[in-house]
């Protein structure tokens, strides 16, 4: 009998698998205007779109309940599907979630999960509308699906930036990874010790970068006061240099990206010295920030200059001209997507 | 320090657990028309309602693929999600993917899942609109999520049945509980002597009822055919009693079935009895058959009485009399649910 073949599904990645099975969908009803490739899906529903996201979180890989509060699980698996919402413009507006349980978990521990979860559901006004509880055989899951509306005509999908578009990004970067370095250390130290007390306190905001992000549905309403209409758009998840990827890949264009523009806080500033990380690729490469990445047309710039909390750090350009980072010193490198790998 | 209280997640059970969580959820949007409770959650869009339904399906739990292929589970993962919106009256129109994997699962293996995803997509016209992909530690965990769209004078609840309504099944019952215990056995046999080769010739539609299950689309569309539009419809997942007393509790009334009215098929028939097991136990309390059960008008009955594939098997009473479950022999038992558990 012949060997049967066997490819590992770290040689294609996460995306690479996506594209592979993917290929080919067939799509029977007129009703659905995206499937697999951007943030969300999109459905046509009559007067406006309705937009959904899901994403499944387990146990080992994505968190780790040693450092992790329930409470915080379960708000931050709101929040980054809602996160997804807000990077197609759109308006949140229900949730599902689903929970695999192991017989390690009590009533008591499935009640914090829930507390985070209605803690989200409250900030970010949405529905839980249902779900699916299950036993699981190792560890925690979660799956989380969000619904969301946009007008047909507030849509932004990642593909739609045009060459000379000016990149923006919201809040600070690489914060949620150092966060995480922060919490792996004290862990260490405490399976090392366990008398010893956690000192947080130091990185009360890099750490909260990890634990509690926050989905910028307020960037949304503050672009429409300024009437900006970004043309494309991706929300952080993977890390600025994977995302910016995707926001190429969409929209068939390169990019530029200046190293002295990127946006990073002194604590991570500083946290990442006591790694010994560079900030900067902490920036570019550490995952799970949630802020959003966005582009404008260059005769916006002047609408959004002088918002203290959108930074512009890039511009697209002809895919030809490939992707750069420009360094703090002037040198132009090519841009380098390592991004957070769950594989 | 006073010792944290800790309750065991079986002593609530799945649907315990869920009434607890679930309990005071505010809804902050006038379209969420229903959240949890009924076999999916129900949203005004405008012209119609859109439906979702969301399931969570863990290895070692749901499915033991060392008899299950990996085609048929995609298959199965997708027609037990479209039951839940025929359940509703609903077309199924998209679902979402995610899934997580271990190392174990090669880029072969999951191609051979996403034929059967796609086999059932096809079957039942759904868009494969997204999903999410990634690692687990350990076995596999998919989770489905389906929309469909229902109009607004269209949609059964559970909630509609009204007293001396004709309870209604389709298909035959059991079927997929002994198909279960077929390939039990046989796995044990192999693991004994794996030199044996399996004998399923004998069981092929049990084992086809466990391992690929229908979604019964074809029974909405003859129902409206018929002109009968049922008053509360539910889909079989967890078995008659437990899916007939969700009827109950949702529409506040009692309810009689008949032992002699149950439709079983004689292949089930023959095996429960290679078991030493009860037909009819098999019939009221294995679940997985997906078939649909819902309550009709008295006053229809006359149009449905000549359909090959509707049995009616009992009618709905006040709630104070209780439920009641009929014996071959006159006997009138209290009904019990057992169904089951995935905890």
């Amino acid at each position: 009998m012949a060997e049967e073949k066997r490819t590992e599904i770290d040689k294609l990645g996460e995306f690479g698998l996506i594209e592979r099975l993917a290929g080919g969908v067939k799509h029977y009803h007129p009703e659905t205007i995206r499937g697999i490739g951007d943030d969300a899906a999109v459905l046509d529903i009559g007067n406006e779109f309705l937009i959904t996201s899901t994403d499944l979180l387990t146990e080992g890989i994505h968190f780790d309940l040693s450092y992790v509060p329930l409470q915080h699980l379960g708000y931050k698996a709101i929040a980054v599907n809602v996160s997804d919402i807000a990077a197609m413009n759109g308006k949140p507006k229900q949730v599902t979630v689903s929970m695999g349980l192991s017989n390690r978990f009590s009533v008591e521990a499935v009640e914090a999960l829930y507390e985070g979860i209605h803690a989200a559901c409250k900030d970010y006004e949405v529905d839980l509308v249902g779900g699916d509880t299950t036993a699981s055989s190792s560890g925690l899951i979660l799956s989380v699906t969000a619904l969301g509306t946009v007008g047909k005509h507030d849509i932004i999908y990642r593909s739609g930036a045009q060459e000379n578009d000016i990149l923006c990004v919201t809040g600070d970067l690489g914060g949620a990874f150092i966060g995480l370095q922060i919490l792996e250390r004290e862990k260490q130290e405490y399976l090392a010790n366990p008398e010893m007390q956690p000192k947080l306190e130091k990185y009360d905001y890099v750490v909260g970068r990890q634990l509690r992000p926050k989905a910028r549905m307020d960037i949304l309403h503050e672009l429409r006061d300024l009437v900006v209409k970004p043309s494309a758009m991706i929300d952080l998840s993977d890390g600025l240099a994977s995302d910016a990827f995707h926001l190429c890949k969409a929209s068939d264009l390169g990019i530029v990206i200046y190293e002295d523009k990127l946006p990073i806080d002194k604590q991570t500033y500083e946290t990442a010295a006591e790694f010994s990380m560079d900030p900067n690729t902490c920036a570019l490469n550490g995952g799970e920030d949630y802020e959003l990445l966005f582009t404008i047309p260059p005769g916006d710039f002047d609408k959004i200059k002088n918002h203290a909390d959108i930074h512009t750090i890039g511009y697209m350009q002809k895919k030809e001209n490939g992707k750069a980072f420009v360094t703090r010193n002037g040198n132009t490198v090519e841009l380098k997507a390592q991004g957070w790998k769950h594989f």
